[in-house]
């Protein structure tokens, strides 16, 4: 098997161990989560505008975005947890760096740093706008921790 | 008047600056978050159990806890900022204690120093199951900001 | 022996486990950092002012306010961490609250929960003037993990 | 003259306005931190070891790793800031994902967004051994907000 294809097998693995795991997930199911990419320690999801998902001023919610932006780190996370593991989120902090309505948001988790007890993981969130413009929203640190997988 | 009735009339005015606000919120209306109490930096908010804020484990979603404790922490800020004034999340950084289903959750949001330019605020998270047990859930310490209200 | 007598050899266990690693921590002897008081999930510290701890404006450094509170907190999640393990911080978030020069900061770490992997603990840092009026300074939520003792 | 030149000169422009900063920050000096490189929007110290910042198991301490993104942050903010002002932390989050001993510690910090009223900002640590290797120590993402400069 050439080295691509091999490739394109481990990020389809890693992919089906996301997308098993965001099925489950009733929030992000019911606010229109969607994935967008897979790789080893890097995974990028997306959330559709709605009424489901807005603030007081009809805006994106922190909420939303945060949410968004943990799992992305999360499943970055996951993608190099050890078998028959999961993560559970620690802790995080998110910067919001401004609001927007409309369009869709995108999540990008990357991990900082794996160790056997704990994992370091960033995340970046951004706007993207019917017309096509793309703008910063938020920025996460987080931590998490590798658990063992109970279902 | 008295000052018991006084004190009532300063608290309903700051529950109805904080209902109107709520009120707006398409996500949280959505999530089925309700106010509970208000005082002067001071908020309470419950967020009952459904299938719209689970995780892969059935657990409370940590992006619903987050939400949750941003709003409270928020509308605590909000009853010691200026007139015609709203607050913005600058940021916030939550821990997650423990993982719980069924029940609910309750944020209780406090400011910890309201300054011109910046409110710092902290929220504690609690699960309140049907048979009557409260756990703590998560922590929230988060920055806020005055701005101009905009409708 | 009586309750009150226990309660004090508790205390004295304890305070002993915390000296004896700030006695090892060279940059808290050298800024001059003493230990006030040890409960059990408690610790106490202060921090006197010179110029070893100033910032630009003359005023205590929010480095020298995050290494306090960082302590503060690692020695109360210290306290209880199993026999022969010590703790490191994963991560802390700080909140700076306001700058003062002169008399000493005191810092009080405070366990917020001790789970068998993570210690979650906060911080509050406060300032002592001459004259004796003490102002808030600074707020930290800190995460923490129990670690084998290797010395 | 030419472009080149006038980036020269910017830079020369930003290098002194930390400078300047920093030859007044009594920790700083204490702890013997040297200003490496400046730019629009990014900022490089460097710490070396010493007795001056240990922990307990005479690694760096996560203190000084603090302080010294916390300044490397704070100067990249000051690059972009308004004349006649400085820069105040807000706050901080940091992420330990080593310790060393010996060497000397780099942190690079980084504009993430400049607002009129916050500055985002973050910054990461690495150690550098004598023997010329290098690894990650820390991640930072703060938050700084420009003040009038009072001296």
């Amino acid at each position: 098997m050439s080295l691509a294809n091999d490739q394109r097998s481990i990020e389809a693995t890693l992919w089906q161990r996301v997308a098993d795991s965001l099925a489950r997930q009733g929030m992000m199911n019911h606010l229109g989560v969607r994935l967008l990419q897979v790789g080893l320690g890097s995974v990028k999801l997306s959330l559709p505008y709605s009424d489901r998902v807005t603030q007081q001023q009809l805006g994106f919610h922190g909420g939303a975005m945060g949410a968004l932006a943990d799992i992305a780190a999360g499943y970055a996370a996951l993608t190099v947890a050890p078998a028959e593991h999961e993560v559970t989120t620690v802790e995080y902090k998110i910067n919001f760096l401004a609001a927007f309505s409309g369009g869709e948001l995108q999540a990008t988790g990357r991990v900082v740093r794996a160790g056997r007890r704990v994992i370091v993981a960033s995340a970046d969130v951004t706007h993207h706008a019917a017309d096509g413009s793309i703008n910063p929203c938020a920025v996460m640190q987080s931590t998490l921790m590798p658990v063992t997988k109970t279902y």
